[in-house]
């Protein structure tokens, strides 16, 4: 099975990236053909810095690549490397009915929150059509929030068929419920827009600052804590299978356990288990040639499934005239 | 000076088209570097026929280069064949307001014809913007229709050159006031949608039939005609220089003037005026590999241009992650 997914070079990962997503995406690779980039043509909606834009994406790259995406069992490329995907976004606009555009949540939101309404914002989720339609994916893991705009890919594919002939799959949608919401320190969902979040390849000062800072409730310490809605206990629990989960529990449910020495502790369990990727990373990050490299060549294989996708889009549309 | 433009390739070619811009066209490649093409992309946005557009690109590949587009004083090609633009246009719509385009009278018109509205509508001043400024051009004549295309290419250019350093051209409208509107058969504006149209590539039979239909007053044979606003007389001066003008309008002035016969002779004139651009254009038709050939190598030019203006684009917003 052909799975694809977009990631937003948007700076630092955190644990919610981690465990909602990144996680998932190196499983993926495993039992399925895993095509996965990052979607710079989609960050220039709303980064208009180049310097910015240039370390996010390679920073991404280099996140990515150290917590195990494997460029030998997956595709991984940088999207505009596949310039491709832009000549398909326009055959596509001519089947896609401004209706569909105009009633995207994705751009409700973000002019709402003061997100300037550009034409690119607009066409957001055009381009994403294009993204999944040029290489052929089958199904598409989005979140809950995404999920209109995979049924507005699976519309423009299905009207695309409907005028031209068959040239696309209708990709389905891969929707994971069952994702836990991780939360950020303060409580709410864990978000780098809310500041509440616990980067994963923060310095080792500023991500035990940040565990130290996790909210707890004024339960006095000869009194048994509360589990149920307790952000360290939640947080704790990530990197703990059940049994482990058992005992964490049965501690917080003791007299005696005082919080502030959980959160060291957290923040030693924390700081050891990225070590590894940590550690990969910082050599990823010296060796820039390799991580530009293994990019160019995923976009290398990327293009040979879009080269398919894309002729034949572009012959059943009469771009070939000298066919006639 | 770089003088650019597009043409629609939208069926046969008459004579409103050819004194209205053809001409004009052919002299520009005298003392300009003019760069012309096809615009098979916008054509989609109403052609959803991919067998008509083949042979309307085809065509008017013939058609051009038969009346003088001459491929070694020009760059002649078609708009697709330099996949590049379509990259550009999404670089564009990153700093194109949507407010830019919702104005747009031509996709009100448009729409309020019935044509449906797609994003490819909405999207096309973005594509035409994109056209312009790939191609470093310095002046664009434009129809009075089109200035409103022209004014967002400026905004876009000028918006993008603020937001993220001096890339673009800002192109100048030609804007040809003095152009002649052509009269149809029928008094009208000579238009393909009007069905006034004599087109010049026509069979024998049918221009003759066009010809013969040409609108005329009920004046008397005995007396004298009209030349104010007399289809047949404007149509006929089209053809002649002022000298042979004069003598044409003494003859309208001089009672016994049959309408019918100067109609005949009007046929023959316009038959033998594009007798040679039509043996040429046989001869094209049937040399389908050179004219497929001569389009290619336009496109290999236009895109030693276009590399040049997208390359510093792509830089600028930041898409070169490797030079982070």
């Amino acid at each position: 099975m052909r799975v694809l997914s977009g990631i937003q070079p948007s700076g630092s990962l955190h644990l919610g990236n981690y465990f909602g997503m990144m996680k998932r995406m190196v499983e993926y690779q495993e039992n399925n053909e895993l095509f996965c980039f990052l979607v710079n043509y989609h960050a220039l909606t709303s980064v208009f810095d180049a310097e910015l834009l240039r370390r996010q994406t390679f920073e991404a790259a280099c996140d990515f690549l150290a917590l195990g995406l494997d460029p030998e069992k997956s595709v991984f490329w940088v999207q505009s490397d596949v310039q491709e995907v832009t000549e398909l976004t326009w055959l596509l606009s001519n089947v896609t009915g401004m209706g569909l555009l105009e009633r995207s949540h994705s751009y409700k939101d973000k002019t709402a929150k003061g997100i300037p309404a550009s034409h690119g914002l607009f066409a957001y989720p055009v381009l994403m059509a294009a993204d999944i339609l040029l290489y052929g994916a089958e199904k598409v893991p989005v979140g809950k929030d995404q999920k209109q705009h995979l049924e507005i890919a699976r519309d423009i594919a299905i009207r695309f068929n409907n005028t031209y002939g068959e040239t696309f799959v209708v990709p389905e949608p891969d929707i994971e419920e069952s994702v836990a919401t991780v939360p950020g320190i303060d409580g709410q969902k864990m978000s780098k827009s809310y500041g509440n979040a616990i980067e994963i390849f923060a310095g080792e000062k500023e991500m035990r600052e940040k565990v130290m800072k996790i909210k707890t409730d004024s339960t006095p310490v000869d009194q048994p804590k509360p589990v149920e809605g307790n952000v360290l206990y939640e947080l704790y629990s990530l990197f703990l299978d059940e049994k482990e989960r058992e005992k964490l529990k049965e501690r917080f449910l003791t007299p005696g356990l005082k919080y502030g020495e959980v959160k060291k502790e957290l923040f030693g369990v924390i700081w050891e288990y990225f070590a590894p990727y940590r550690k990969e990373r910082e050599r990823l990050v010296k060796d820039r040639q390799y991580v530009v490299d293994t990019l160019r060549e995923g976009a290398r294989k990327a293009r040979q499934v879009a080269a398919v996708y894309l002729e034949r889009a572009r012959r059943n549309v009469g771009l070939d005239y000298w066919n006639e």
